[in-house]
């Protein structure tokens, strides 16, 4: 039986395509450094295992389709704690941050129609723009400006009259851009100009550093109508297995097309909606530590990739993610390599091609996307890998 | 800001639409009983939850996007007892059996293919079909034969050179048919004949009575690499609220195929699917104390029914649902009326209108479905009230 002609079409995740060779590696053991997939080794806040061990139904039930109206209430209230005007019928929890973006594309764009998205991007958008049918049009920004957006006139040029919406991730995932001010005015300029719906996915908001402004799709309350806000515990609370995130908008339009959606595939998981609760009331020390502790690795990165002869890279401002240009001609070879051919007292490193994140063909073959995941000394370790395997790949 | 087109055309769940009426009744402080929904009340295995509350890692992290491997190996374990000869990697596990109907319909059919179902038919299918821009071409089955398949001539009068696929539901939700030797045949001579991908939705497989031969997609081996098979924890363990399914096909390319998709929403929760390990491992007996409980629940059901004048029914021989035809014209007004003027000693019923559950216009307008998911003595209740109400309502 043959498999449908477009999933041929959908990318794999290039983030995981290299899984079998670090499985391999592993075996021959040598310790592999993960700084190629955004799974953090932060604890989960305990309040949420806590909580998880008190549920005491005895029949694990359909919770409802837009969320149990606890996590909504509790949601709402961690947003009004950062000051984000949010009530709980705003919000629709979803099957991680993946289902929100999901259901935005759907209920934004019809089949055909195009988003604005800059590159690179997170990878699954990919997936989920051919799982809606839309089209991703890329806004190419690059190292050398801080991954910062394209100016207005590029960003038209890209436009056509299937354009419908833009999608911002910032802090984002892979550059670690904090999108500026001006950055997200340029946005709400474009999309009150030609009626774009500003899809923002803001799922790093608690990890920006150094003390920089913070812009959020949400600060611009009299274009509340088109802004749809992706959320997630996945990163912020380090629960990644919980699958449980949020699509918000005050266009209550949208939010009862996405219940249709919703309804189809009834619920998210009960049990971890319960622990999702007491995420989203964990006392502010939490979140307050994980970004101090991500703050350190991020300069641990800074500064080894300052000892690296030849490589791009910029000082990412937020989230754990950084892309760095090296001086090779293909990155993922040079990935690939890594994990097979490479070795120093037993140890290697795991990064991702960030070709991946690009819609363009053949863009960021030179460049690897890193998560700054682990902790500092891993980090420092991995980088200093890096390095090593950096020297000896050019001299091979 | 417009929602898409395309999300005007998706119906919503005619099982959730009557809910705001049902509280208000409950308001009014009339106790609803609720044989409208598939929400068991058998308690989910306790074994579930003690893994649950065993469950001591410290970050809550992804899990593989097939399915973690202990789940894996427990779900090929349960069919091997079962007589199904299923390997750990012909299984992909999902967000419930939905996300399982999704990826059969995104892998198996391009947009505008046509998908073969037997209607009455579980209603959430069109959200799904809708979603993966496929076709769903009913076939009209009737309570006055048992809800069993039309003949091979009407069936083959419903094709066309689009249609890729057949799914079987069986036992049926929502007719409770549970589908023979001969109309597993039937669709296999066709799948053969025309090349379909037959899709066997088979959640309630465990819910079989009155010692009934069960015929699954399973048993043609020959036909396996046309077969997907439907599975979820959701009815056989009572823990709807899990989110846990699979995708299982011994046709490797279409578990590749469905890897892309799964790569993209990551993974199905992590702790639910640590817990549906302890599902799968249960033992027998608490199966076969379900089977038992559910089948004295539709023995109540039949003898009640039995004594309301101008119904027309059928035994059902699996699953927890039936569907009955009632002497009123408009049975989605008869549900409303229920909630909003009727109630008999401070007590009312809410049923679900079948009209949902086909996929031809204007079928089953004098239809219900009734889940038989209460305890005997509420069951037996509900259908007295039922018969109460439609007598009044005949008389108003």
């Amino acid at each position: 039986m043959p498999v449908s002609k477009r999933m041929s079409t959908i990318p794999p995740s290039p983030i995981r395509k290299l899984v079998p060779f670090s499985d391999a590696a592993k075996k021959r053991g040598i310790k592999v450094y993960h700084i190629n997939i955004g799974q953090p080794d932060v604890p989960t806040p305990p309040e949420a295992f806590e909580a998880m061990r008190r549920f005491d139904e005895k029949v694990l039930s359909y919770a409802p389709s837009n969320g149990i109206p606890q996590l909504r209430h509790a949601m709402a209230g961690y947003f009004k704690g950062i000051g984000y005007d949010i009530a709980e019928k705003n919000i629709m929890v979803t099957n991680g941050g993946s289902e929100a973006i999901y259901f935005a594309f759907m209920i934004s764009l019809d089949t055909g129609d195009e988003v604005l998205i800059p590159e690179p991007y997170y990878a699954n958008y990919n997936g989920f723009a051919k799982m809606a049918g839309v089209k991703i049009k890329p806004l190419t920004t690059k190292v050398e400006n801080g991954f910062h957006l394209p100016s207005e006139e590029e960003i038209k040029r890209s436009m056509t009259d299937k354009t419908r919406a833009i999608l911002i991730c910032s802090p984002n995932n892979p550059t670690g851009t904090v999108h500026t001010r001006e950055d997200m005015e340029k946005v709400f300029r474009l999309a009150d100009e030609y009626d774009l719906t500003v899809i923002g996915d803001e799922v790093y908001n608690e990890f920006v550093y150094d003390n920089r402004e913070y812009v959020s799709v949400m600060h611009f309350p009299d274009q509340a109508r088109r802004v749809i806000l992706i959320d997630s515990v996945s990163k912020r609370y380090s629960a990644c297995g919980a699958r449980i995130g949020a699509m918000i908008t005050k266009n209550t339009d949208f939010i009862d097309a996405a219940m249709v959606l919703a309804q189809a595939r009834l619920c998210p998981p009960t049990i971890d909606q319960v622990m999702a609760v007491a995420m989203y009331e964990v006392k502010n020390d939490y979140l307050k530590e994980a970004r101090l502790e991500y703050k350190k690795r991020r300069d641990v990165v800074f500064e080894e990739l300052g000892h690296i002869e030849g490589v791009t890279f910029h000082k990412p401002a937020g989230a754990f993610y950084t892309v760095v240009k090296l001086p090779v001609e293909d990155a993922e070879d040079f990935a690939r390599w890594l994990l097979e051919s490479f070795s120093y007292k037993n140890e290697t490193v795991m990064v991702s091609p960030a070709s991946g994140f690009y819609g363009t063909p053949g863009k960021g073959t030179d460049e690897i996307r890193i998560a700054y995941v682990l902790k500092e000394e891993d980090m420092k370790r991995s980088i200093q890998l890096l390095g090593l395997a950096l020297e000896k790949y050019r001299n091979r």
